[in-house]
């Protein structure tokens, strides 16, 4: 994990200007408002939700509302040298919204309109700060559905998500916000505007910039504009519970359930130590024994029939209980646990560091027992979520941060699990990005030639290496 | 349109080396069958499907059995300085697969094994040469699904529809190829082997490699495997017929089955030209008040419902008749007549020039009526067959080629077709690619900007131009 690098705060000989300068040419493009200096407000604007990532004190943030006043802080980062940090709500958990010292962190929360919902071309123009839940609150209102649901959905913007390239417990499904973006309007570090993709159901004209963009932390340039896929709004769905004596028992049930060819909606396992702290905190009574719980639903014409035939594939597995809901409510009782996963892993030892391992969902187990054996090299609590049905799989490294020794086993439990994870055929990251917390990983990942190929193509797009530099690289 | 560069034989300044010395040098690192010089036999590569696209005499066609031959041919040409055309079954549409003169052509016909198919993690690993058919066979023997399925789904291969990113008739719910191509291993121009993407559901490991080469049509490296997304095999699809005494009542259809909510397996529309050429062709018996003809499938648990609900808003816009098929075999006989669409609009006049526009579904109608105006202004034949759901358009512009009148008029035709779809907020290709046909209204599409990137992207991945140069740009 490196530090992103240090600007001379005085106009150093490598071109940057000084903080002062770099406020005075932003306020001669952008109202007065637009533009904090204040260092106990920037300060907040410093870093995302990620652990371990450092930040430093940027020179100024910016609150664009239109997309002039983004080529304008382009155009002057680019006069000037200086690095841009665009950022959505901060909610990303691998620093890719860290903004370094002298940085300008240019905040889209400000641009926040839904410009068109179309329900004839299932389609949604937004700006980027728009809040996930706000745009899909809006389409569901026109019987439409913006399926991406990132656990932060009620804070985190289309923007971020198109950063970070987001998922959420839909995917199993309904696939992640890559599958959502059909064009973009993109400031690049120059200034220009690049308009990419497309508003028509298919399209094969020229290279895919769009997906480019998407998952590229910021990194390629500002997104201002986003054109987005919607789908018909679902059925509501039904859920199911099914306890098993073991995560092995789990993983079978869930490798039968795939190629038994079942779409569930939702298709999520939290291991033995998840359910003892969500019972902890939560007291939903399950019963000691249970060293794995699985949770599935179905949005289909029919989800009691499917439901009953993905308990029935769990019982063979093993599953001890099955617990299906009647009706919604019943439902969200049973998920419940789910979103209090988190939460009741935080409370047993102070924090969490979540990881973000996606292995092919034949290797959950094999996957499940490795992090078992790294909790106990280590000696330290790990509680794995996972969204089963994805392989994505989020072991929380229980801590507490006063503690330095268990900090550093923390730490290096975290690698040892990305270590597995390639092992396993997997990837350091299924959703929440690389940023500055597993850039180190990320070579790794791409070995030396898509490492050249990733770094040449940042090259093409911002030469000059001020497009939110040192994340993913 | 531009013709493809012309190579000076006889080792010319560029450096270029003769034919001889390039056959002569693929020769020490490949098998002698896998290496065709026969001027009668490689004449038979030098181009795809596509009319009015120059193609050339290539050096030499090498048909390689391994990634290691692979790699010898792309060291040999940037040794020698020739340009390299991959290769599929040359079913192509755009010249994307015309050799230039003195070119190499990488054909992958006998790389064509099926590698793994995968339920538990619905992923198929393949070579580029497979059939897409025999792919599809391979998956279903296995109650899985490997949806796209262009016209030329028994003869095309992965490789050429991952090259021109194909679509085809199941897109309106499965979508096109793009979505199923999770990973790939890519020779490059140098002879360096990259491997991209993931096997996993999700991943967010840096820049989407992987999607930027689909639709890359050969030009930044060749695939020589693919890692495939695979569905469950879905319930066998029902369909439904009306007749419609306008296009505008049938495109009125769409919109409503769309904001309807509507999922249908297929929604394909023929317009009156094609809806004659067909009823002479077939026989198929439909009344001459027949102005446009809407065809539909479900492939739902109850697709006899689905299609009453939809039967129900074809005839709320205005259709004469609806006309549900009570089964499969009846379904396939309602959907005969999409697939006679061609060969009908061919029998009329002697040969077709197929176009490949995409516009937002809710501008279908003044789109049919820009090409009725069109094909009035050039005196001309052109029948339209569109997939309805995608808003993917392929008018068929029928005339003589011995007539140079009529010829030069459907060029013009052709042009003011792709005019249209962009002022209509189109695209000019949604699922055919530009190859050498449309190389002057990419330009158009991607504005000044767009293509500068585009290019300087290329450059990154084939420096000296040599992968299927010409092409796109």
């Amino acid at each position: 994990m490196s530090a992103q690098p240090v600007r001379d705060e005085a106009a150093g000989d490598d071109g940057a200007a000084g903080d002062e300068a770099v406020r005075a040419a932003l306020r001669t493009g952008l109202p007065a408002a637009a533009v904090l200096t204040d260092p106990d407000v920037t300060a907040a604007y410093a870093g995302d939700m990620a652990g371990f990532c450092p930040s430093g004190t940027p020179a100024a943030v910016v609150l664009p509302q239109t997309v002039e006043q983004v080529q304008h802080v382009m155009r002057t980062a680019t006069a000037l040298r200086v690095p841009v940090v665009p950022q959505g709500a901060r909610t990303g958990l691998s620093g890719g919204a860290n903004a370094g010292d002298g940085a300008i962190v240019l905040s889209f929360v400000k641009m926040d309109r839904i410009l068109e919902v179309d329900p004839v071309n299932r389609i949604a123009v937004v700006e980027p700060g728009v809040v996930n839940a706000a745009l899909s609150r809006a389409v569901a209102a026109r019987g439409l559905f913006y399926p991406p649901d990132p656990s932060s959905w009620e804070t985190c913007t289309i923007g971020g998500n198109i950063g970070t390239g987001s998922g959420g417990l839909c995917c199993v499904k309904y696939g992640v916000t890559a599958e959502y973006v059909l064009g973009l309007d993109v400031v690049l570090a120059d200034g220009r505007l690049l308009t990419t993709g497309r508003r028509t159901a298919k399209g094969v004209a020229g290279y895919d910039l769009t997906r480019l963009f998407v998952g590229s932390e910021g990194s390629l340039g500002a997104v201002v504009g986003a054109t987005l896929a919607l789908k018909p709004a679902p059925a509501p769905q039904l859920a199911l519970a099914a306890e098993f004596p073991s995560a092995a028992a789990a993983c079978d049930a869930i490798c039968r359930i795939m190629a038994g060819g079942h779409v569930p909606s939702l298709l999520e396992l939290m291991d033995r130590t998840t359910v003892r702290a969500v019972n902890a905190l939560t007291k939903m009574g399950l019963p000691d024994t249970t060293e794995a719980l699985l949770l599935a639903a179905f949005d289909t014409p029919d989800p009691a029939s499917d439901l009953a035939a993905l308990g029935a594939l769990c019982t063979a597995a093993g599953a001890t209980e099955v617990v299906p809901a009647a009706d919604g409510p019943e439902s969200e009782l049973l998920l419940a646990g789910r979103r209090a996963a988190l939460p009741a892993l935080e409370a047993m030892t102070g924090t969490t560091m979540i990881d973000d391992v996606c292995v092919p969902r034949s290797r959950l187990g094999d996957f499940l027992d490795g992090v078992a054996a790294i909790a106990d090299t280590y000696a330290l609590t790990i509680g794995t979520c996972v969204h089963a049905g994805d392989g994505n799989t989020h072991p929380n490294v229980c801590f507490d941060p006063r503690d330095p020794d268990e900090t550093a086993r923390a730490r290096e439990s975290f690698d040892a699990i990305m270590a597995l994870g390639l092992e396993l055929g997997g990837t350091i990251t299924g959703e929440h990005g690389v940023g500055l917390l597993k850039k180190e990983w990320l070579a790794k990942e791409l070995g030396p030639v898509g490492l050249e190929l990733q770094r040449d193509i940042k090259r093409v797009f911002d030469p000059l290496d001020l497009m939110n530099p040192g994340k993913l690289f």
